[in-house]
């Protein structure tokens, strides 16, 4: 298909074509940065959820209910970025969990994708923001990026987003596993997933002390059992609520967040990109001027940097 | 201290010279470059042993066998480099599982830095490449390089060490834990610790299994138990080998090995820490421009690469 056509099908959003639009932006093919310059300019549409926490606390089986919930009462079209973990030498992004989202592939009013996280730049996604951008201009309303939040670079995915749900549950060793990956600092709704399990009222009161500690945050902590169904409801008004806040006047400072990083995260892979190109063919010369003890580290990592 | 003299003192082996230099490093303080550079000339004696793997695996306990072998049949100096998940927003790092590590601080020969991961880089560190230059050169003999393996930045970290000890332990949700983030292709030798605990076997026949798969590679997989001791020595054995290894002609792999990965973890942390500069003063404006539709994010992105 030709480019332009590609960005024009896009944008009527075709669902083949936001699928090949993505995969040549993952493969950085030819023409790649041409469709995200077409594409680029019909955004700004979409609210973006980031959802994130630590590993095993239900953040895909919400995913799940938002998606149900936004489907059934708004008929808003949905997208959802799933960001995982991946090896560095394989290069396989492992999907165990995503598994319970796919009965929504048959909806065509869903689009789900997933990617993986990728090596030495940390978390640096091979191309959350041009995902992003091509979902947003093609039409879907509520575009979730669930990110497992146990790295920084994981945590840090959320920048891109307007509003972020963090996900914890009763039981994870107290609220140490919560704060220490800065998970405190970055929620605008949190989630005690698994209520139905015993210890979700202390935690509950655990975060709210810890989230209001710090200055001027009051987000909302909500227990939410996705077997039982209880908090399902008051969790989709909350989301509900941020959505709206966004198209407020009040949702300036939210775009400009985003805004700000989704060009950091597309700025800092390029800048990756570009090195690691150079690295494969200087390095092996710099290393053995090193190894010789011709070149200090510092100075062949210049001469790196500098290209 | 004037820099030179603090260098001088670095490499006379003063703990609180290495400890100032380290300081010096991290807060970028005046001078830091010029001291490096002294220093950086002096490196490539020690031996830089990465260890890594899930959290609650017990590698700050194998790190504490460690140092107590070598300091008693070796006495030799040993450094560690405790790299730790951090907050990106409070900065600090948290150290509950070093506590174990606290009693060889009394010992002379035993140098240990805890060294908090950082934000949007994901996982460049504060400046690991260049504590473990400042240790090397101040005659510290085995340098220790601990990070929880459960972020892809955290695993690469690996690449400046000479050799890597995986460590996990039975009922880690089988394997999956240990091939979820890359830890099968990176060990020089495995540890499932724990193996006092029910299913140790089972898990070194899936890991020998595992590690085997990948082509050419046949690294050992230890059972060690910390509590009762077995299979200490058998651990120490392999790592010693490894050391000489790094001594013999075959150690000119290891040691390119490590350079590249110092190399390029300076040059990525560095241009990234240029862009973070830039960002500060100019992601404003852009973003605006983006807010605007001016401009389209990768516009901005290209923009605040070129500066």
């Amino acid at each position: 298909m030709r480019d332009d056509n590609l960005a024009r099908r896009v944008l009527k959003g075709d669902r083949r074509a936001v699928s090949m639009a993505i995969t040549k932006v993952e493969n950085r093919d030819e023409g790649a940065a041409q469709l995200m310059e077409s594409i680029g300019k019909k955004t700004g549409n979409a609210f973006i959820l980031g959802i994130t926490g630590p590993p095993g606390t239900g953040k895909s089986t919400l995913v799940d209910k938002l998606i149900s919930e936004y489907r059934k009462t708004k008929k808003m079209k949905v997208g959802v970025v799933a960001v995982d973990p991946t090896s560095p030498i394989t290069g396989g992004a492992l999907l165990g969990d995503r598994i319970r989202m796919v009965k929504h592939t048959l909806d065509a009013g869903v689009f789900i994708r997933s990617m993986a996280s990728r090596g030495w730049a940390g978390g640096l996604s091979g191309a959350v923001s041009e995902v992003i951008q091509i979902m947003d201009a093609s039409g879907i309303d509520v575009i979730i990026i669930e990110t497992v939040g146990i790295g920084q670079s994981d945590i840090e995915i959320m920048n891109i987003a307007h509003a972020v749900m963090v996900v914890t549950m009763p039981g994870l060793g107290d609220e140490i596993q919560v704060s220490k990956g800065g998970l405190m600092e970055i929620g605008d709704v949190y989630v005690v997933n698994k209520s139905d399990l015993p210890g979700a009222d202390g935690m509950v009161i655990n975060l709210l002390g810890m989230v209001h500690d710090m200055k001027g945050r009051s987000p909302p902590v909500l227990k939410v059992s996705a077997l039982t169904s209880e908090g399902i409801d008051t969790l989709f008004s909350s989301v509900e609520g941020l959505r709206k806040k966004l198209q407020s006047p009040e949702g300036k400072a939210m775009r400009l967040r985003s805004a700000k990083g989704m060009i950091l995260e597309l700025a800092k892979r390029r800048l990756i990109d570009e090195l690691e190109d150079r690295a494969e063919s200087r390095t092996s010369s710099l290393v053995e001027m090193v190894a010789n003890h011709e070149l200090s580290y510092e100075e062949a990592a210049s001469r790196l940097v500098k290209g």
